[in-house]
């Protein structure tokens, strides 16, 4: 195996990339100038040397407590519990809100063996009561694993402490098209509907 | 900026990777192991140390000459001439082309400033002269530019050499549909058409 084929077949294991598109990469590092290449290679070392869960809301940091925890102009009255790192950048990327987060580090799934002992649930409960958080906001996915998480936190913490607690909307994906909305998508949008 | 959205930056100027499919990657290597992370960016430093294009056809390799040119198995009496050296990658993977490369890395394209001055076309004329080649498959791409590039190596060819020039046939994709066909390919297929 060629050296080329080693990088194409290792590149070809990241998620959403074929070997198809790992070789057209490939050869675009071979084509593109040297410090690119460079600066990606230590860009890779760094995010696995230099980040790791903030100890307060579990989001991929550099810095400890993390950018957000740390943001005094944030409204640390509210709390958004998602299920991984990564939905905290999207939901960052509307700029809709300006409230903390808390990543479970996973979702309730009986049949991999995951359950709420698993999840970060003990430290969100500790947060609520210790911050004076009064809304949490549950972003779990509109999954059964994320639904089955977003319930059992709801009767956890309907149980435990006094605070506000809310979903995110489900409906119809703005730009959608009725025609191509699955069946569970527009009888939730139904149900969801409000007065204009 | 913070590290990850600067990776993600990175990583998204690659081709087919936008920034979504990029922050899928960064997360999935936050996520993995760090001997991966740490393999993938030695592979990248090394893609631009030790890879070079071969000095005889111009294929991509790591050892001087490629392992195709010093193949005594491979049939030495045909070339296939191709734009880039990807192409020769493609090639290989159908198994069914035994003979050389030559790769021209280009193609002409007077809009970009591309003559054939700026192609590797002497070192084919040269090759073909001196390693006693009785067939040139022409095999740049179906496009204007490819088709003008084999046009003038034809040409070229033609006044210079006695030998017998070749070129990919054209028609319709296996497992294609006549229906989706556009119309000069279709053509091309007619045109093309073999006895059964």
């Amino acid at each position: 195996m060629t050296l080329i084929e080693k990088v194409i077949g290792s590149l070809s294991q990241l998620p959403g990339l074929g070997r198809k598109s790992a070789s057209r990469i490939v050869f675009y590092l071979l084509k593109s100038n040297r410090a690119y290449s460079e600066d990606l290679a230590r860009d890779i070392l760094q995010l696995k040397s230099s980040i790791g869960p903030c100890r307060i809301c579990g989001n991929f940091t550099d810095i400890q407590p993390c950018s957000i925890c740390s943001d005094s102009r944030r409204n640390r009255g509210i709390i958004c519990v998602v299920e991984e790192a990564k939905d905290v950048l999207s939901i960052e990327s509307i700029r809709e809100y300006h409230g903390l987060y808390h990543v479970l580090m996973g979702v309730i799934s009986p049949l991999d063996g995951i359950g709420p002992e698993n999840l970060r649930i003990d430290t969100l409960v500790d947060r609520i009561k210790s911050e004076g958080i009064e809304e949490v906001i549950l972003a779990t996915n509109p999954t059964v694993e994320g639904d089955t998480t977003a319930l059992y936190l709801t009767n956890l913490l309907k149980k435990e402490i006094r605070v506000s607690i809310t979903r995110l909307a489900l409906g119809l994906p703005v730009g959608g098209d009725l025609e191509y909305a699955d069946r569970l998508t527009l009888a939730r949008a139904f149900i969801g509907r409000s007065q204009v």
